[in-house]
């Protein structure tokens, strides 16, 4: 078992994926509540369709992020078992946020499957199952951290965490609303604090956050660590709106919205900063509709501005300048444990 | 201000309500979050709207419980103002809870005016605010109760009730959909569990829990006490019920849908447990539908079953079984904060 876990990728992902059966169970038999029959089959089935089918970078890179501050010395059995266990927890966090978004945003397909509330049994009864998944959380820290020194810390950082993220996604539903009535509030400085808060927090913080934790650190003496991570979900979510909209839906697993749903995506904010007048009235009239004329004269305007090589310019620096502020770290170990997660997401095309 | 905070009932609730806006003052400057004036304004409107309308009984019983824990020793105003600020984390949760049921109800009004996403500028922003409410939990917790010895028993007790509160809202989502296949499985020991996790743990449970972990007490101790409480919380929901179809809608400040919501109610349960064939069949054929017609129908038949006696004898009932657990408990002050929530709802009409 303990060459499973500190074995290849691909035995590493494995040996993830079992541990989520073994926290799923357990959530189960919870004696906090009492199931029926009815209550666990929905669990059961609730969570198989939510939470494990995306692609787990989050959560493996917890265990990853572990053994690079554990520099070198092989993990015990024990320690990769949680980490695994807080990988997950980011996994249903993730969860969580992607089942109450959808609702939001009336999206219709996720990770290449209709959004859970889309299911006619399911449908608003999806908010409380997302309720349920972000309470599962602190079931799953309790049982297998509680009376570590650094349990109350883990709390407080999915606490602040969470919070930071739900503020982003207020700031990002705001925002939107705002855009609908007038397209020029969509500027950088907006779109990087939507995207600081409703993103990097927790997928590039806080798995390295956890980690940090669990290594015996105190997150206090690693605010440069958390300011090069949120500068990486910032590039991160670039990325994921560049391929929104010129990536391959069969590769990224669904059919990018953003223009029909009036985002404020990278793109439209690096757009609105470079059109002509008559380009911008063409934005005004067709960003944000639905019909597939309206998208077509959007991304014809990306493509007379060029997008595709701002985009790729932008990569370069980012690249740049995030080498550069990683290799001013002091620790080494904490260096490849950034240049790690750098490497899993620079050029990705999914 | 000490006389202000120990002084009579009301000017305990002025005292309570004060600290609202002192608490509302901290989240808009949380420095967690980078707040633009629009975000300020959102929440700051939000929370107007959605916290502080209730009967504020449940926040305002962690401040009488921790009184009567205190034994007579006059609270110092520090201690008036923790108290007060849990009270006020209840009400988040109740706030947080309230948004997103009448979101999964479809409900109209609440507390005398239009549920916070009938608002045509939030829709279901509300989700996203309802997430909002309950992380602002935590964000209170911690900057007023951080380094209090019991400061993790906090977060495990919110973290604990709101999953059974949560849990207790999936159990009523399921029922109701089979139920509305199959009235007859709407049985007392169904009704019973919903409502001890959907309402009694918050409601009655945790307010106590609150001032017991202020009392230096650990809530292990107190297994019968939560028992009592959780009893005591089964009558209130079962108060709720009735009110919803025999209470005054200005009294209670909103009307009843059970009926046409084909609620899990104690009414339609009391009802099954009675009816004959005929009653049977003008229940499978009215409960649940919208038209005035068939909500008379229905209440016809909790007339003609005498459910206003059935009512008044569980009432009296339930009340004396309580009184003699009370009296059983050793600690008089224990047993006075129990009364004094049994002495709040005894024969309420709102």
């Amino acid at each position: 078992m303990e060459g499973a876990a500190n074995g290849s990728v691909d035995d590493r992902k494995i040996y993830f994926r079992s541990i989520y059966s073994q926290l799923k169970s357990e959530l189960l038999e919870n004696s906090a509540f009492d199931f029926t029959d009815d209550a666990r089959e929905w669990i059961d089935k609730m969570l198989d369709y939510n939470v494990p089918g995306g692609k787990l970078n989050r959560g493996i890179s917890v265990v990853d992020s572990y053994e690079f501050l554990k520099e070198g010395n092989a993990l015990k059995d024990d320690e990769v078992f949680l980490a695994c266990a807080l990988g997950w927890c980011i996994e249903w966090l993730q969860a969580y946020f992607l089942v109450l978004d959808d609702i939001m945003d009336g999206s219709h397909t996720r990770r290449g499957q209709p959004c859970w509330f889309r299911d006619p049994k399911v449908g608003l009864i999806a908010v409380n199952d997302g309720i349920l998944l972000r309470n599962h959380i602190p079931q799953i820290l309790r049982k297998h951290f509680k009376g570590k020194p650094y349990y109350v810390d883990l709390l407080d950082l999915f606490n602040e965490v969470e919070f930071q993220t739900a503020s982003g996604q207020m700031l990002d539903l705001i925002t939107t609303f705002e855009g609908e009535k007038d397209l020029s509030k969509y500027k950088l400085p907006v779109y990087r604090r939507i995207v600081q808060y409703k993103t990097a927090y927790y997928s590039f913080y806080l798995p390295v956050a956890c980690s940090l934790l669990m290594a015996g650190k105190k997150l206090e003496d690693f605010t440069s660590v958390r300011d090069i991570l949120v500068e990486m979900g910032a590039y991160f979510q670039a990325q994921d709106d560049y391929l929104d909209c010129f990536g391959d839906p069969e590769v990224i697993g669904k059919i990018g919205t953003d223009i029909e749903d009036f985002k404020c995506s990278w793109l439209v904010v690096q757009a609105m900063e470079r059109v002509n007048e008559n380009q911008k009235k063409i934005l005004h009239e067709n960003y944000g509709r639905e019909d597939a004329e309206s998208v077509m004269k959007v991304k014809a305007v990306y493509n007379d501005l060029n997008l595709k090589d701002v985009y790729s310019e932008y990569e370069s620096t980012s690249y740049e300048q995030l080498i550069s502020q990683i290799e001013a770290e002091p620790s080494e170990a904490v260096q490849e444990v950034l240049k790690s997660f750098l490497a899993k997401i620079y050029k990705r095309q999914k």
